[in-house]
Order: C-alpha cells, then structure tokens, then sequence
C-alpha cells in the first residue's frame, strides 16, 4: 500500500456523479467558545447571539449560534470533499435554516450532487451540490444549494451528460423558515436599534459606515475554526506563485464581516433564515478594509409581530459606501465590490 | 424615511445633557470562552482567574471573571453612545467592582451624564459620564466615571452650562469593595509567588521584567471581543489619512497588557478592586513592545488575612523599565510611557 | 525589601540540583474554549476531539482535550521555572499520557530534577527534569522528560557532580497507555478516513500535502493560551538584536500544526498516547510555510480493536513534502527540516 493511498486530494470533476450522496467528515461540536469567538473575529454586535438573558426574553432556551456561524461550520466540512480542486465558488440558492443551533449542538454534513455540466475547454466542469447540515439528533438544521467550478483530473475522460438543477432565484415566501425568536419579549433598546419591520421600505438603500481591516491571522484563526481546509487561504508558499501572489480570504469571512457592520442600521434584522443568492465578485486579501451597505429588496409578514425583510448585502474592498458602489454601466460589479449576497432576515414589528 | 436615519453617527457633545440615562444596547454573556481568551490575549498568568479548583479553595463556586474583562466589556457598551466622536478618552476615576462576574452572567451596560463643560474653541466639549454595568439580576457589578472630549457637531449651538462633576482623586480606603476570594484557602505555591501584602511596602517599586510584542490582529480580536466599535482600532482606510497614518490600539489592550506583565512581581494580587485613576499619556500601536513597571502608593488593611494594595501601573512601549521611566523634569509623562494606571488591588496576608 | 526580590529571573544552572522538587505555578482549568480555540489556532480536524457525539459513540462522556494540548499546558507551567533562561531546548524522552482530560478539568504541573552536566566552557548546563501533570483529583494525566541548556548565572560556582539520567529510546509497548476511546462505535466515515491499524505498514512514508503559512499574531496567541512565557516568543524590541533579529515560535506550535496537517493520511490516528523522542531542529518564524510527513516506525497491536503506531512526524518550512526531507548525507538534518518527532497513537482497527 503506497503512501499516495492515504492522503485524499480531493475529488475531480469527474469523480461527481449526479445522485451521488457524500458524507462528510468531522463533525462538530458548536459551543459558547464558538459564540464568543465568532464575535471576537467578527465582531458581531447582535443581541440575541451575545446575550442569554436577551434570547430567555424572546422564548428560547439561551442564545443560540449566528447562523452565519452555522453555515461556516457546514460549508467546511464540505470543502475536502466538494472544492478542493475547485477553480471558484459560483453561487449559492436555497438555502434555509431549519432549526436554531445551541452551544453543545454537534453538526455534521451531507451533499448530494444534483448537477454536473462540463465546460466547453473540457479541462473543467460545473458541479452543483445540495448540502444539508444536521444535528446529533439528526435534524436537520440547514440546507443549500452551492455550485463551484472544478479542474478535471484527466481530461480525456468523456463528459457526463448535462444536468442542470432548477433552483429558485429567491427562497419563496411561503418557504421561509419560522425564526427561532419570539418578538413579544424583544428589547429594542437593548438590541442598540428603534426600528422595527415596519420601519423599512423596499428599495431603501442603508450604507453601515464602518469598516474593518482585516489580517492574515484573523482570516486564517477564522476560517480554521470552521475547519475549511482550502489551500488558498492558508500556504502562503504556493499562493506566491499564483494569480494573485497571495492568500484568498475565504468568503465566508466576508459574509460574516459584512453582517456585522450591517448592525449599524440593521441592528434588530439579527437572524438569518434564508440564503437567496450569493456570490464573491471580487478577492479580498490580508489589509483591504472591508466597508458594506444594504438594500431592501423585499419585504414579508411573518405574523405575530415578526416580519422578514429580502436584504441585498453588498462589500466593498477599500472603498466607504456612501454612494452605493455595485455594479457599472454594463452590469458588472464593480472592481471594489467583493460580495454581492442577498439573504432573508427576520425582524421584529415594533407594534 | 431616509438611510441616514437608520444609521446611528453616535452623539455629539451637543447631544448631552447633565442628568441624561443612556441604557446601552448589546448584553453580552461572558462565558468560559471568555476567560480563555482574555489568557490567550493578553497573556494572563494569575490562578485566580486561571484555576476552578485554586479558586474553589479560596472560596468561590469557581473561577471569576477578570475584572478588567469586565471592564472592558462594560466599557465596550458604552462606545457607540459616548465615544463615537470622541477626540480623546481622558481619564477614568471612582471605579468599583461591586459584584464578582462568574460564566454565565449576562452584562449590560448604564451611563448617566454627570458633567459637561464646552471647551474654549467652541469646536469641542468634555462630558463625563458614570457608567454602571449590571449582571443578570439587576446587581451593580462595576461603576466607574469616564470623562471624554467630544466633538460638537454644530458649532453655532450655544454652549451648555457647565458641570463639572467632584470625583475622589482615589477611591476611599472605606469605599473599598471585599474582594471576591478568601485567605485562608490560599495557596502561594500555586499562585507563583511567596509574596503577600505584608511584603509590600510604600515606595516600593517593582520593573515586571518582560515584554509583550503587539499585533495588529491581537488588538483588533480582543477589542472586538469586548464589543467595543471605536473606528480607530479597525478601520485603517481612514486611518491612513490620519495624524498617526496607523490604527490606534485601544488603551483598554495596554491595561490589561501591563497587568498580565505585573504578574511577575505581584502574582498575589489578581484582584482589582477598584480604579482610582488612569490616563492614556501616548498612543500604542501594532508592533511597539509593551513593558511595565509599578509602585506602591499605599496599603490598606482589609482585615481576614486580606490587604489592599494601592498600585501606580506604567506601562511603556519599546523601553524596558528597569529604571522606572514616567515623567520628564517638568511632570510631562516621557513620550515612551502609554500608561499611568492607579488602581487597588487585594491580596491576601501570609499569615 | 527591594525591587529585585519580587521579580522571578528564573532558575540558572545552578539553582538546579538532583531530587529537587518544582511545584509550578499557575493551575489551569481546560474547557470547551481551548478545544476551540486548539482547533482554530492549529487547523485540527481529528473527530475525536471536535464532537461530543462521535466522542460518546466512542465510550467517552464527551470529546476529551487534545493530548497535545494537556502537553503544552503542562510544559507552560514549567518555563518560568525551568526554562526561562535556556539557550536551547534539546528533547524529549518518555511521554505518556496517563488519565484523559476532559473541559472542566484543572491541570498543575510538577518538575523533579533528575540529571544535571555541566558543559565543558563552564557557562551552561545541561538539566534533566521529569515534569508531571496532574488534574484536580491529583491523577497523573501526563508524565515526560525533556532536557535544556541553561546559562550558568556566576560562573566561578564549581560544577556539581555530573548525572545522567537513563532514558529509553522509545516508550515500550508495555509501557503504553491504553487510549482513552474505544473502538467499537467508531465511525470510520465521520473520521475522515477509511484506513485502520491493519492498513499502515513499517517503513510507510506520507506526504500530508497540505500546509500553514504562521503569522506572529497566531502563535503568540497559542502560546499564551499555554500560559508559556518565554521571551524569545513575545518581545521583538529584545530579539531585534538576537541572533535571528525576529521572535522564535513556540516548539510546540509547531508540533501542533504538523499534526493537524498529519490528519490527511492518518485521520484515525487521532490520540497521541505517548512521546519517545522529539527535536526542534530549525527555528521557525513568523511567514514561514509548515509542511510535514509522517513515516511508520513501528506497530503494536493494543487488541479489542485497536492498535498503535509508532511515527515519526516530520515538519519543513517553505518546503513541500513529496520527496520526503530530512537529513543530509551526514546525518544532520536538512536546514528546511525545522521538527523530528517520533510518538505512539492509536488507531482503531477496521475489524
């Protein structure tokens, strides 16, 4: 037996069959030190997420983990087995979060591949994956839909037939997951913000002002604690001979930041329950500031005091977001722009 | 209604008035995780804070909070009220730790305005606040008094009248809190000093020998731990324009820097009780190495086998202190010190 | 009573002598933060100890703490004692890990001096000390040898008669600790890896591909989570003008990262049960690039399921691993080898 045998390189284009179920590996157990680093390394300011007391008020056990927190941990499992090997991170859709995760909760992950289509140059492929997250008691916490472009291994191999899921362009209204938060005890001043579901209009632009410079040690502690293991952000020594001369900051940490300075001005919008879209437009590396701004894109009566607003959370690099940076002329993001991600939170009605 | 509205910019001394409640968004459960981190940041070294089963001896249902976590989470809350446009943080005075903070406890944060006096050139003003943090259970856990200088915002805004708040220059020796912890369990070996307060004499002066190197991603993770949003320590877009041209780590960091540092030579006394007095005198910033030293400046028989030590911390940067360096000929501190930090400790008697 | 007796300057060589008994300071309750942030700071992803659920499956009340870092604990508490003025710390012998430690657990280490040789230039020392951890029912949960180079403090002190300690090469297979976990529930597929005892042969060598680019801020981190104090990892104003002119990383930083990279390709061997050798061979620094390569040195069947393997670990810096370095012509290590060390885990069987 060779030592080539035990080290995984990860899957190749053709290595994805349509139907196929993968099981990834280690599980995790989420716990306060992960609530608290996700703050640390964030630095999110939402109250139900930070505070027990807060979360008890609204009905629930104690303050459960930041869905953003949940997607990092089972979008790294993934990643060994799914994007190894992937050129980019093309999108994502549909996704949902099901059921609150608790400290002492332990995820774990599964991908069905539901989509494969080959380029055209024949060196790569398309691969698109259901990924749901489950808890030790099997339920499942979180699902989505990702698709990432992956190199074949040998290009002679012929290409699969062509499937390419339908996914829907937004999480539909009457699919979007029950928040986990009761609006009744909700304490708006404690949360930092007066503004409530109906407080927001479609089409309102917000621009959150602050901004974070991010390092190579805060990416790298990050992302290792959702232990996604992609190459990109952590060998310095290969990335000097790519593209870019540098280590990628996993987009996730985008996202996470992004939402975090979201809190100026959607300071009561703290839970995620949908993921409609989401793409990374542009790389962010060690020492780029990162700036972000939100547009309502929709908006949605969940009943009983609880709305949900349709958000499109938009980062820059380098750039203050006053005016809104997004895309030019033609359509095309912007070179400033990194994420374009559009996404359903939950928010309380003030009345 | 307008973005700008949802936005907060934070209040400008204008916005102040003597007698004004600020409650402060963001409760914040401190866990284990805390305390964890709290030791990986800033390299804290006594048992107390460290040890379940040290602390259990001396008393206690388990380890304790730091104090200065605690104040820096405390202190953290009140930013985006009080010091959002701050032009400077200018002193601290009458803090008492009231109640012991253990894991689990939730912290919120109350600020009453209790003096402003608009400065000379119209442009700004000084306010002073008390600030009390509050656990769970509605109990006081650390009161303290800050006083900043704000920008005005609208400089054609006549002045308030002043008030300028009478604070102790040291909180009283009978205004002293009891430390959490009991004597008579106390394990010196295991603290890692013989030292006890009869040991400790006026005068005395203690060069705490090691040092501390600061990055950037290690004030940034801490600062943002305490929930503290100051856009001088995270935002280096602006702050390269800037008279420094460098992000500015937040004073808070050197605090608890100097007092990991002051372990070696005060082992015993882990405990602030309160905080007298304390002046940011120079800028820090990543890469400038932290030394300290401290003086005794008085002694207080706590009674029980119990005293406390009233301490000068200093804390320089780039300079080791083995000649105790403070002030120049004419009282200005020396352009290496960051700190002078006057606080009291307990620590407990030899026999 | 002045300054200098407060502070610690450390033991020199000749404070050390033969049956001396060190009980060090600082105990440490371990919890769920550190196995979070072992596994955020080290990129570890052995299933082991990441979930509570695979752990329970296992046998064991919950994921036990990562044998590497009840060690590092451990070693911190002895640097002030015994290492603080060490030129060089030259290995390892004798490890093994005796009781698990799970989160809630208090460690307290314990040094006896067991060999000291004085160096021929009459300004360093060699000292030998078996250092045991304990946990808060004093079981023993890791006992060890290493030895250091120490500077001599006065150097007309005469030598002291020379001992040398007997050591074993290698833990014997008699002497090995069971694992803590138990084979039967074991789940191959959430480990990550299909191959058991049976799969790995003598003299197999494998590249685990992957690797870690450090930065200053993550291992200062760790290593202050160790409550390790040794300057040479903290005070660059001091190692300016050493010999390196940068801050050395912590050893066992570095053995922490190989392992985690060693997971691709011995993903089952999750629990380091014992250390028969180990040598930092290289410096590292800060923007160095860890790979490593593990080979088989051995076999031992434990029975009931489970066996161990005898490794040798081996981490580069800046080097990729496919061919395998490690000494040159002579014997010496290759100037890119920067870690050899050679320890016993155990491994489920697949049948």
């Amino acid at each position: 037996m060779s030592n080539k045998s035990k080290t995984s390189t990860g899957n190749f284009f053709e290595d994805f069959r349509v139907g196929q179920e993968i099981r990834h590996a280690t599980p995790r157990t989420l716990t306060e030190a992960d609530s608290a680093l996700n703050i640390a390394l964030t630095g999110s300011r939402y109250a139900l997420f930070s505070a027990d007391s807060f979360a008890q008020n609204c009905g629930l056990p104690g303050a459960p983990i930041d869905p953003l927190l949940v997607f990092h941990t089972v979008f790294g499992k993934t990643v060994p087995d799914i994007s190894l090997n992937a050129v980019a991170n093309l999108g994502y859709a549909d996704g949902r979060f099901l059921t609150p995760v608790y400290p002492g909760d332990t995820l774990r992950a599964v991908s069905e591949v539901i989509g494969v289509k080959e380029n055209s140059n024949g060196k790569t492929g398309v691969v698109w994956v259901r990924t749901t997250g489950y808890n030790q008691e099997n339920r499942e916490v979180l699902t989505y839909v990702r698709w990432v472009m992956v190199n074949k291994k040998d290009t002679s191999k012929p290409a699969p037939a062509t499937v390419v899921p339908e996914l829907p362009s937004a999480v539909k209204t009457s699919s979007l997951p029950r928040p986990a938060f009761s609006s009744s005890g909700y304490e708006f001043v404690l949360a930092g913000s007066p503004f409530g579901f109906e407080d927001y209009e479609i089409g309102e632009k917000i621009d959150h002002v602050d901004a974070f410079t991010v390092e190579e040690a805060e990416h790298q502690i990050a992302t290792r604690l959702y232990q996604n293991t992609a190459k990109v952000h952590f060998n310095q020594h290969e990335q000097a001979s790519s593209r870019f001369g540098r280590r990628l900051i996993y987009g996730g940490v985008a996202i996470s930041l992004a939402r975090s300075l979201a809190f100026n001005g959607l300071g009561n919008a703290a839970e995620i329950i949908a993921i409609n879209a989401g793409s990374h437009v542009n790389p962010l590396f060690a020492g780029d500031t990162v700036f972000a701004w939100s547009e309502v894109l929709d908006k949605h009566d969940l009943r009983d005091g609880m709305g949900a607003l349709r958000l499109r959370l938009v980062a820059t690099k380098n750039r203050p977001c006053t005016d809104f940076p997004y895309k030019d002329g033609e359509g095309k993001h912007l070179s400033d722009v990194i994420l374009d991600f559009d996404y359903w939170a939950a928010i309380p009605s003030r009345s």
